[in-house]
């Protein structure tokens, strides 16, 4: 994926997508000794930087395809949330296979948006062979969550647009599940920044399959992942794999418990609403404060959809 | 209180507040058929409004005594806080009477600033007496929370920023408790918009004192209010009461499921973290949307600090 292709996504996906606000906290560069942007994804359509590679993604097949598109993927999260939007906002269908154990609030958001949802048990091998059946029966195009350079070129518009607003930054700390955003967010740091801006991944430690894979060099897959950062638990892609370990520093494992007071952080002291999976950049940045001394470093809080209902239980 | 005073405050403070940003929604628009701008207070230092008569009274206690200033207050909630940060911007001391069941989010607040706490009984008789108590003993002087013409022209710097922002808002809904920011708000709207924007309160069902002295233009105290909002517990001041009267346009209530039913809506789509208080005004706006339809209205979302436990009830 070249530099050009990252700024043809951005050019064909600006119109649909918020440019999101950086925000930045006193008291968290006061505790931690770093100057911290924190690229508010939250914000984003959807709540989540998952607007930015299916809005490409659907844009981009309805450019080849411009008598009609109907697009389906199997998601749990962000993604399908994201590609039902898409959808909606270019006048295409959409089936979404989605996991019985969803979140509602998740549930309620696809069907929201007017796609149609398929329930299935909760598997990877249930949700891939629910999608082909749907593929099968209707048609429809497959857009893959992360795996796919449209989602990737697509997710690298967050970076790009975050390094227009603070050219100088040391680094970038985005979290890592399949890889689509750090990926997109590696290569748009080595176009441009001409290499200035570091790139770091977070992950959480029970769903650590890109740190294994990263520190190995051989590709390890997720193993059972049981972390409350849910949009994390998918392995990383064999797209994405290549692209972290040629443009990635390093990558930094939080636990449950540093997440989730991360979180609390976030919510209790700069006010605003992100999911775990967020939450986790800021708990690596926390963590690893002292490498990133007197820097400036932007976190990407990739995400804000998640189920009030748990602080009761994290409080 | 002069359109000056509202300029000199403004003046006096800007270096020490945020000048908070506005947020937007086309979800909400369209639920409601209102173009809505929302002021983000919550963002503002200590997570609410607060903060801009507090550190106006400050500021003007210390012009007139350069020697020193000791404050205090008494405050269940975000006069607390706002005092305490004050006080340490200033290099002042402070003295919190708080009630011994005030949440602990917020006493944590008020002595991270460095103020002094002295707890007392939850009643404001107690209140009253233990503050009297320690302005025998230390000679501090009284910052009161609501009922202060320093406290309304310090609140009256919201809309100001506000209606610089966006000049033609039809209306500006504000939360009212004391009335101090309802009260500085009026004032703002009648001085900068030349009387072009209206401006009306939202009040819980529980604790309508303000709505009962407003429709019956007699003082109607507060009768052992019982409403998630605690902001909006305290009675109307008396110095509020008739600027409320002259200038305002009509006051609203909501009830605490309709309160709860906004803040959670804008937790999930807007990802904003908010208290009670605050949401009080969107529930307000929700339920009246018929008489904004078509009108550019300001919602002041006046503070962001709530003990985030309480979701797992509220949801």
């Amino acid at each position: 994926m070249t530099k050009a292709e990252i700024l043809e996504a951005y050019q064909r996906i600006s119109s649909y997508i918020h440019k999101t606000p950086i925000a930045t906290s006193a008291s968290f560069n006061t505790l931690t000794g770093v100057e911290v942007f924190f690229k508010c994804e939250n914000f984003q359509k959807v709540g989540a930087f998952k607007a930015r590679g299916a809005i490409n993604a659907l844009l981009t097949l309805k450019e080849k395809h411009p008598s009609g598109v109907h697009a389906a993927t199997h998601s749990s999260g962000n993604h399908a949330q994201a590609l039902a939007w898409a959808a909606k906002q270019l006048g295409c269908r959409a089936t979404i296979v989605m996991p019985s154990n969803s979140p509602k609030v998740k549930l309620d958001a696809v069907k929201g948006y007017g796609a149609e949802v398929v329930l299935c048990e909760p598997t990877l091998q249930a949700r891939e062979e629910t999608l082909a059946k749907v593929s099968e029966a209707t048609g429809a195009v497959f857009v893959p969550p992360y795996n796919d350079e449209r989602i990737i070129t697509g997710a690298a518009t967050c970076a790009l647009e975050f390094l227009k607003d603070v050219p100088d930054l040391n680094a970038i700390i985005a979290p890592v599940g399949g890889g689509g955003l750090l990926a997109g967010t590696a290569l748009s740091a080595t176009y441009f920044s001409q290499g200035r801006t570091k790139v770091y991944a977070a992950e959480p430690t029970e769903a650590d399959d890109a740190y294994q894979s990263f520190k190995s060099g051989k590709f390890v897959p997720s193993k059972n992942p049981n972390t409350i950062a849910d949009g994390l638990k998918t392995s990383l892609g064999t797209i994405n794999f290549p692209i972290i370990q040629k443009h990635v520093e390093d990558i930094f494992t939080v636990s449950e418990s540093e997440i989730i007071e991360s979180l609390i952080w976030v919510y209790e002291r700069m006010k605003l609403v992100i999911e775990p999976s967020a939450a986790v950049t800021v708990a690596a940045l926390q963590k690893n404060a002292e490498r990133f001394k007197g820097q400036k470093v932007g976190v990407i809080l990739s995400g804000g959809n998640v189920d009030l209902k748990h602080f009761g239980e994290w409080k």
